[in-house]
């Protein structure tokens, strides 16, 4: 098959469309003949070689794919030949077929291509896991998104609307903020001149947000902590802004609050599992039914990922970049 | 009654004991004669200034208390004058009676005298709080406790083991060391000599820690974090060593690690009642069977709380300060 290859990390002309082995079904694996993979962050630090796949992973970037089922490995149950499925990825993603454990894939869901779906496996499981699981939002509260528009943004403010909870986020162009207000956020701050500390703590009639998924770290989190209510829990989910910071911890106890931090792809396959369980449990009914989409901004040919990336470098985007594999050539 | 009073916040020398107006049982609220009450370091800092009660809050110093139930207010069930009575205070314990809302309220366990009982609200609501009802610590995890001879860290010890926990905790003297041993850490780290992150991560097998008790804040915040286990929980409960500290959001993220602050003190009555009502539960049968014991180092008179902080301030002392209100002229 062929694959995105990182032969030496760099820029985004480091992405090069190779020949490389086919991938084999292990014991407990699916092999997934890709129709689309999803552009993430992540994929641009793979990329600059600061974040090497973890132990066992395909070398190949990306960590979500749509496709069909193309083989089935032992011990696995419930899938078999042709079925359209997604699946939250360790790797690998960026190529024409990958070998995936059986508990990351999720049935594409009714009424999408599995092209769509590859926009949901990384974005569904990291904001149900970060925001529901692990922080807890409720019906009522308050969720600060940073990044609105992004993928990561578009599925948090859709989700979280979904369950009831008010959402505010930042944004920083007025075409994203219109978006993100059209997907349902409550209130879209423009972080490059409006203060978020501020705009948020009059939204909340002083309260302050209950959770805030955040993905600029050290760059925000002494304004985090500010923009959090008693109770409140900060989520870190991406280090744009840098990974050390200041951290009040005065101000963390008056609060009673909670930082917390982890990404998806190093958690062991069984906690990916209940993840994607999950997820498909109370997640995909939501789809379904239409209550959430899939914001793609753009789909690009695999062999033209450099571009891809450089799109997501540029920031312009609302949602999802997709590479299509099924135009690799 | 007498109460201590801070008429101008300061050194010891500021707790003077002075006649004041008599407390009176509200709604919800009883009214105990006090036989003694704890000594913590919250105390001191409501002393220097920097920790004023919460509003409604009596304004002498003192969170904990043990004694006799003097008078029931409207609405109470379930207590009567008489009853021999322990209560986690929201200040006033530095006297010789107090009202607190009866949910604060605990009987004296079997087998202890209601002054015994005064060293013990306090430390388990707030060990219990953190450790368990917030951090979740398991059987077979490790905890960490800092400042392990403290009436707090006498406590988590003895609490995680009883739970099947395996404990370490750091003190600064060999007669620290041993007394925490004594009372069930496995591993006693003496902070003035050896570095406690290499010896929880030797003691862990390379794992660490999968909660921390912490009392140091900024100063142990950078070691905490390379301290903790994938999945591991920071409990910041005090600030001796400062509030603002530098935060490692990458490391906390390759964790997937947590860190929380929080003080039982400005909870709301019904949040405190809760934790009262579980430790009510968990840990009032452990103390009546004897498997954990409140460790009190000195018992000195009401009159007296200027020796009293004094002692705490030289920190010589292992396990819980009391004053004795009923020596308090």
């Amino acid at each position: 098959m062929r694959a995105i290859v990182i032969d030496q990390p760099g820029g985004p002309e480091a992405l090069q469309l190779k020949e490389v082995p086919d991938p084999v079904a292990g014991p407990g694996e699916l092999v997934i003949r890709i129709d689309a993979a999803g552009v993430n962050r992540a994929d641009i630090m793979q990329r600059l070689g600061f974040y090497p796949p973890p132990a066992g992973a395909p070398p190949y970037p990306g960590l979500e794919c749509g496709g069909t089922v193309a083989a089935v490995g032992q011990q696995v149950a419930g899938w078999g030949p042709g079925d359209q499925v997604c699946a939250l990825l360790a790797g690998g993603g960026y190529a024409e077929q990958v070998a995936v454990p059986a508990v990351q894939v999720l049935p594409v869901p009714a009424g999408l291509s599995a092209t769509e779906a590859a926009a949901l496996p990384e974005v569904a499981c990291t904001v149900y896991a970060n925001v529901f699981m692990r922080a807890g939002l409720a019906a009522g509260q308050t969720l600060l998104v940073h990044g609105g528009a992004s993928g990561i943004g578009t599925m948090a403010i859709q989700l979280a609307r979904a369950f009831g909870a008010r959402v505010a986020c930042t944004a920083g162009s007025a075409d994203k903020l219109d978006r993100c207000l059209e997907l349902g956020a409550d209130l879209a701050i423009n972080y490059r001149d409006e203060d978020f500390v501020a705009a948020v703590t009059e939204f909340t009639d002083g309260r302050g947000a209950d959770v805030i998924l955040d993905i600029m770290g050290a760059a925000y989190l002494p304004r985090n902590i500010e923009a959090l209510a008693t109770g409140g829990r900060l989520e870190v989910i991406g280090l744009q802004g840098g990974g050390r910071g200041e951290l009040d911890l005065g101000l963390l106890m008056r609060k009673r609050a909670t930082v917390q931090s982890a990404s998806l792809r190093a958690r062991p396959v069984q906690e990916k599992g209940a993840v994607v369980a999950a997820v498909h449990e109370h997640v995909w009914p939501l789809i379904e039914t239409g209550q959430i989409r899939a914001v793609v901004d753009t789909i690009v040919p695999l062999a033209d990922a450099s571009r891809a990336h450089r799109l997501m470098e540029e920031s312009g985007h609302v949602g999802k970049i997709l590479l299509d594999a099924g135009r690799a050539g």
